[in-house]
């Protein structure tokens, strides 16, 4: 079976399913709706940092090591700015500073966030279409003990460590969701909406907030399909047990399913948990989603296509 | 005999004598008055060619082969802009671009140019102090048979191909110039101020036709050494030669005279020039400047530090 899937995502965890989802579906066929409110300017830069982890994993120039940045990348120009004094705690790799002096200069230009994005996903040679949540500022700021802190700042300046009590998406209100998703979504002829493993509160709510859109996915047709981040009571990577253990959630795949049920009522059909996880199902099921149980670790590109086939045939194949 | 020294430089041959001078003189004596005509905007990031090539130099970093930029930088960033479709035309290297976007923005920050400037000369370990000509944007536009081309445009993307007709320096007659050098001007406490060998054109001119500066050289009692950026009827480095043929002036060291004597009558007292231009002391002379002949081709730190010495010596050692 055919058809166009529309993936939800965040950085790293999500771009390993979009990856699996890009390679078993006909070009064209992926577009994937990503997060920008991790996005920050920086030295003068505009940095979208779950938008470049989508295309250089999509695009095949990511680092499957530490999965964000350009494998192989060089830090000649941070280490010159240390060596003048200058902010060097966001790791900028040579290549990848390529990808903001572009960006930035094209914004500057006149353009907006998704014509910059669609060139860069041509540029960068990758198959799937790349939709920022939208072309207006959204800016996730994280609640702490230590104040409110903008996302980059808690993530990667102070490495997750102050305790998280809440989140607020500034300028969500006034944001318009991406219009060509939101004409897809009218379209009505997706095969399958999937929500990447992406950390739920800082990944996937600030697309599923934006004015209009959770709605708009709920009414759609297909399938919503849920993909667990976290398995046998861990993150595979990011702050995402952290934030839940510190909002008093439990940090398991249930916890996750409250989550999306309490705030999305009706929007996800499909759940699918790892294996670790089998015997949560019954009480993910009371919350009134469908259960899939399977192996959703992914290092290989292997494990990455074939979770991408799990999830597609929870939409018929 | 002691006492503070100014030098007019632009980039690469000015540089040379700049880091003669350093050499020679007591730490905190020299003071450079570095061309800003050249500087523009690339990529978003605010470039000042000369200022770095002399920031560079007498830091110790610059290349000593190509004589711009940082020795052993790599490109890496400017490889993955290219993959991009971006601009590659401007050789920017790794560590070159960390000084570009610590200035750019340090200035959107609100700083000026004199106070960035001097603090990355603190932080580069300059001992000279390096004045730009101005806060002011004040930016050198080249006629040409092909018609008017931003300096930079002329000069590395045409590589000084077109033919010139004259030059025309933008802003020039609103700028201010650096008020720190016109109230070191105003001491009267020079020893020396010194006319590097760059180009007369594009490198001085901009300079000296800043509202008040070359009167106010001329005004103070210290003699202006200039030393000659023509050497046997070619320039060392750069367009010099090309340009003054192009203008129907002579190439030698007495077109450079000729220049100097009509746009600013009575600012130089002597001018350097090499052995290999020995006749040409009556020409000079009688434009009413003093002629030294000297070796003037600076290979090496010895070759910097001798001429520096012969300069020096010019206003009583």
């Amino acid at each position: 079976m055919g058809g166009a899937v529309l993936a939800l995502s965040g950085g790293v965890g999500g771009a390993k399913l979009a990856l699996g989802l890009q390679a078993e579906l006909a070009a064209g066929d992926l577009h994937v709706l990503a997060n920008t409110g991790d996005d920050f300017e920086h030295l003068g830069l505009r940095i979208c940092p779950d938008i470049d982890t989508l295309l250089y994993t999509l695009g095949g120039l990511a680092d499957p090591q530490q999965g964000w940045g350009i494998a192989g990348d060089s830090f000649h120009a941070l280490a010159a700015l240390g060596r003048l004094g200058g902010e060097t705690w966001f790791r900028l790799g040579d290549g990848d500073l390529a990808t903001h002096l572009w960006r930035t200069r094209e914004l500057a230009a006149g353009r907006d966030l998704l014509s910059v994005t669609a060139d860069l996903a041509t540029r960068l040679a990758v198959a799937a279409a790349v939709h920022p949540m939208s072309a207006d500022p959204v800016r996730t700021m994280v609640r702490t003990a230590a104040g409110e802190l903008p996302f980059q700042r808690y993530f990667v300046r102070e490495q997750c460590a102050p305790v998280v009590s809440g989140f607020r998406f500034d300028g969500i209100a006034a944001a318009r969701a991406n219009p060509d998703v939101m004409a897809l979504l009218r379209g009505r002829a997706l095969r399958c909406i999937v929500i990447c493993p992406s950390n739920p509160y800082v990944s996937i709510d600030p697309i599923l907030q934006l004015p209009g859109l959770w709605q708009a996915l709920r009414e759609h047709p297909a399938p919503v399909v849920l993909v667990s981040p976290i398995v046998a009571g861990a993150a595979l990577k990011g702050p995402a047990a952290k934030m839940m253990a510190e909002l008093g959630v439990p940090v398991t795949a249930v916890g996750v399913a409250g989550h999306y049920a309490a705030e999305y009522p009706g929007l996800v059909d499909h759940f699918v948990i790892d294996t670790a996880d089998g015997t949560l199902g019954p009480a993910i099921d009371r919350l009134g989603m469908r259960v899939t149980v399977t192996a959703t670790v992914m290092r290989s590109l292997d494990d990455k296509r074939r979770l991408a086939r799990a999830v597609l045939e929870l939409a018929g194949g």
